[in-house]
């Protein structure tokens, strides 16, 4: 039997494709390269003011980034044992700078590849690429060489919506105020090619893009950009499958994630990897040391740099674009963590504390991290340089290990860039709000201007079953004071594996921290979904708020728990007020009373009102007859 | 029929009464009265380090605020047709400067009371107490003449918990950070009841207590204590009971709610603020404004002063302890708002906008504030003066209507303080980031200081369905810069009518967003909790850590979604990461290690380690054997 049809008879993945509401996928061309920028286009209904008969004004669609993938378009067949078409192949096999291998470089993989059919995953990709020999294919030494890549030039479109839009009608909010762009520095007028490859050359910012990950669409990280989201995904021991994964991870970039790290830790891990990969329309990221550790059946003092290197090779030949390494855990830094409130809660970094405890040895990562940058440069594997003693709690925040660590990992950025390998920076962790900036500071001065990936940070440590939430307050702060990109927390973060719900939970507040800090930095065209949004509130015209909301299904269902009724969609009033009551619906009155009676600023506040005030008032004071 | 045996036999109200697990209700005595401050005792099981025999080393209990009243309290005997003890009436008569009535004032009410039995609530407080004439029964009075009230004390007790504690131990996370005390000047030792007075006589903090209201737990509302919350509850003309209200009121409370506003505006509106009121622990605003339009028949144009008037003394005679009144909304501001994305979004902003735009007059409510004041300061009212025309979007926040309405209301604040009347100010709304600190100044500006009362703000306007977490992040933001009490928002906000689980969301969000605060502004013993939670969590007391977290029911059924066995709460790993592979297990090692070898930071950092490091890994690197 196959693997296809033992998959497909056993547990058959149902992957969830339906189009949000109104929305289609469009394409954007581009100018310098053949790209074709996949965007979601969402279709608004006209606005009308009741009573007025033939007063229906159109609205424009608004068109918003879209993390989903082909899964989205209707028009794509897919079958996740196949995997996504392989969008950015042509361009990669195109540079002339990679040979395709005859096997996978790692004995581990070809082991696997030997028990053929017994493996519950889909068959693996036989053949991967790798530079050529005296080549470097890294997005950021393109950049160095003044090239722009069709990923550079796919982003430059994707992030540059409604930027000249709102640069024309020069938003007083943002550029007057001295609050915005308080870490970035964003162009006023419109992202542009050049602009994206200027940062990526700077090492301001990354286009995480493994040259075995052709099925991803390009996005990048970065200070000057929007701010992005991670959502984590992974089996376990205990519980958890592999076709479960696979599904989590389509609905974590349904929902808006724009990169996802695979940190499954059980069996089949290698299977479960290339099942997401294979699948994955945005870049995948792992820690590498997880696996390592399985390897070595769990104890850490095992580990060697020979199993490491292994396990390094196997994930970037299937396609991993960052790699988490905490190379930054040093010896001398441990016992700096004895005392804290929660001592080390990064599993990496607790991995090598304890393999550096037990041999008395200085971390492997960092005595190997010149072979590591060896190994990643020839597939363009992007350094997320992992802070293994980030705090834990509260108490521990800002401390003398957290702190330590970051000097190291800037360190480590800079030998990085030597090999022209992108990196970023992981950041904490728990942080209380009063101490978030200092670590953005830091980080910017320590790290060079590499772009920060931070983990929430949580905000207090009081609230298990609603991390999420203690966590997007210091997210959307840290966004906003420059963080590039944004780890996501879901509720059962300290007390479980998370669900399909707890996921969309997690990835929908991670958008509103990182939409949020889009605003106060005053990303250009930022504002335009809220602005129609709003528009569409203040009209009530319920169905485009519901469709324009970064949760159609949650808003709409909401609504019609209270006023289930299809006519109470298109009412002129809501639950909250009653027909007599809505405060938007007398703001409406008042705004087409002015109009209707010639009223502007100075009119009102002319003597003169008496007579209108009077006739309106012979009216009942309602314009609505 | 009786009133109590009628609703008895048809809707039986189920009030939640069920203590919090492994807590129990304590009570502090005073010293300068005879008050007894309820608080919240969560008792924890001892550290136990596994494989240790005998090394169970116990953990101090946790104190806790407690909001929930004496709902929580098994001994105390409750009937909500007949209310709560009567807390503070011997300390409001004792004062020798109230008169209790013969009846109602408001004819209004003499009304009701003839219509008896038919009414659908309790039987109405027969006789309300009022200040003798010439006489001034304000906290802030009290204050100024250098009184220090039981309720004075009753708050030094309430919000001083740990503030000794961690002075002493000098915390230097709070004290050396210049992040912290941003808006606030929190002493740092303990709060006295001399300080609570000081705070009250200078206006920065409000106690809002009508005489009427003697069932209330005393609290403070100023930047200078603990942030507290607010939870908005009310009916509708489309759903709702009386019923459902008073348990949502007791629900509000039982998960942190520290004051409570009824915006019921359907039918019965007396009643149902007569049974919230005589069962409320906590104190109750409404926006009398929108029982004045119930009275007219939902047309703002009808509203008159008289109408207004006696609302007022209705609600004040009831034991209403806070009024938002919009008296800000000038005619002469409305035009401001028209080019407006969501022109006015406050409801009684709104409401007073088309009165006075459909009689082109002054805002009656301006017109007659020290008509107001005369009524509000003879029951100590506190005022919370409404920000009518806050902004209802991102597009709309910081304009120039918000900003004169809010001058406006610093002339008012002095006007109110002049009749010795307490005063807390209403802000926004919908705000980016970026612009939320000049809310803040420009408030403690305008209104001298005054206490600041913000909705949210909500950071971006995307996400209906999660207003509470948009606006979670505005409200930790303002909380940390001044802002002394946070109105929650829930799921439902712009959708409809929040049911019991969207209230225990918006609470809990909002206890997070003000402990961050707390936490930001270096409230003294504000991180016990925190620490106490992070030392569970490591210590792998899951116990401890559902019972000291802010909703230990959501805590502990997340956990148990994973790993429901009872033995899997004491197991040393949790489901994340599976029994191999837990960072605090792996942590904890690393620590006993370095205590049971002698390791501290010099002896790591020292050469000499090899001996140890081998004799760790002979024993296969575990500690437990």
């Amino acid at each position: 039997m196959s693997t296809k049809s033992f998959l497909m008879q056993k547990q058959p993945v149902a992957i969830s494709r339906t189009p949000f509401p109104a929305s289609e996928k469009i394409y954007v061309s581009g100018t310098l390269h053949p790209v074709k920028v996949a965007m979601r286009k969402i279709t608004l209904t006209d606005t009308r003011i009741h009573g007025r008969k033939g007063d229906a004004v159109p609205n424009e669609p608004v068109v918003v980034y879209d993390t989903s993938g082909p899964y989205t378009d209707p028009s794509v067949d897919i079958d996740v044992t196949r995997g996504l078409p392989r969008l950015r192949e042509s361009w990669i096999t195109g540079r002339g700078d990679v040979e395709q291998l005859s096997q996978y470089t790692s004995p581990y993989v070809r082991q696997l590849q030997q028990k053929g059919d017994n493996m519950p995953g889909m068959s693996i990709t036989a053949r991967p690429l790798r530079a050529l020999p005296g080549k470097n294919v890294t997005q950021l030494y393109y950049a160095q060489q003044g090239i722009i890549t069709p990923e550079m030039e796919y982003i430059a479109i994707r992030e540059n919506q409604y930027a000249e839009k709102y640069y024309q009608e020069n938003s007083p909010l943002w550029h007057q105020h001295p609050g915005n762009s308080m870490g970035a520095n964003i162009p006023k007028k419109h992202i542009t090619p050049e602009f994206v490859r200027q940062e990526i050359a700077a090492g301001r910012a990354i286009i995480p893009a493994n040259i075995n990950h052709p099925e991803s669409e390009p996005m990048i990280i970065g200070r000057n950009f929007l701010v992005k989201i991670n959502a984590n995904i992974g089996n376990s021991a205990i519980t958890s499958s592999i076709e479960e994964e696979v599904e989590k991870a389509v609905w974590s970039c349904r929902w808006g994630a724009d990169t996802i790290m695979d940190l499954s830790t059980g069996k089949n891990i290698h299977e479960t990897r290339e099942w997401i990969i294979r699948n994955a329309p945005v870049p995948i990221g792992t820690v590498p040391i997880y696996q390592a550790l399985e390897k070595v059946n769990g104890k850490a003092e095992d580990l060697t740099w020979e199993i490491f290197r292994d396990t390094l090779i196997e994930q970037a030949e299937q396609g991993v674009d960052y790699f988490t390494i905490h190379a930054g855990v040093l010896l001398r830094y441990i016992p700096l963590t004895a005392k804290r409130t929660t001592g080390i809660v990064s599993r990496g970094g607790s991995i090598m504390a304890k393999w550096c405890l037990a041999h008395h040895k200085e971390n492997f990562l960092y005595t190997h991290f010149e072979d590591i940058c060896e190994i990643m440069k020839a597939y363009d594997v992007s350094f997320s340089l992992g802070d293994g003693l980030r705090p834990g709690s509260i108490a521990d925040a800002n401390d003398a290990a957290q702190f330590a660590e970051l000097e190291t990992l800037g360190e480590l950025t800079k030998i990085a860039w030597k090999h022209h390998i992108q990196v970023m920076i992981e950041g904490p962790g728990h942080v209380p709000m009063h101490l978030i900036k200092e670590n953005m500071d830091k980080q910017l001065e320590h790290c060079h201007e590499a772009p920060f990936y931070t983990l929430g940070p949580l905000t207090t440590d009081i609230a298990p079953g609603y991390d999420h939430i203690t966590s997007g307050i210091g997210a959307a702060m840290i966004g906003w004071f420059g963080t590039a990109m944004l780890c996501y927390v879901t509720p059962k973060e300290h007390l479980g594996l998370p669900n399909k719900e707890d996921v969309r939970q997690g990835v929908i507040t991670y958008k509103i921290a990182a939409h949020a800090a889009d605003l106060a930095k005053g990303h250009p065209g930022a504002q335009h979904r809220d602005n129609a949004l709003s528009k569409a509130r203040f009209e009530f015209r319920w169905e485009d708020q519901f469709n324009l909301s970064l949760d159609p299904e949650t808003a709409r269902s909401y609504h019609d728990e209270t006023l289930p009724a299809e006519g109470a969609k298109i009412a002129h009033f809501c639950s909250m007020c009653g027909p007599n009551f809505c405060s938007m619906k007398i703001t409406q009155e008042v705004r087409d009373f002015a109009a209707r009676e010639g009223l502007d600023e100075a009119a009102v506040l002319e003597a003169g009102m008496q007579d209108k005030a009077r006739s309106f008032a012979e009216q009942g004071g309602e314009i609505y007859q």
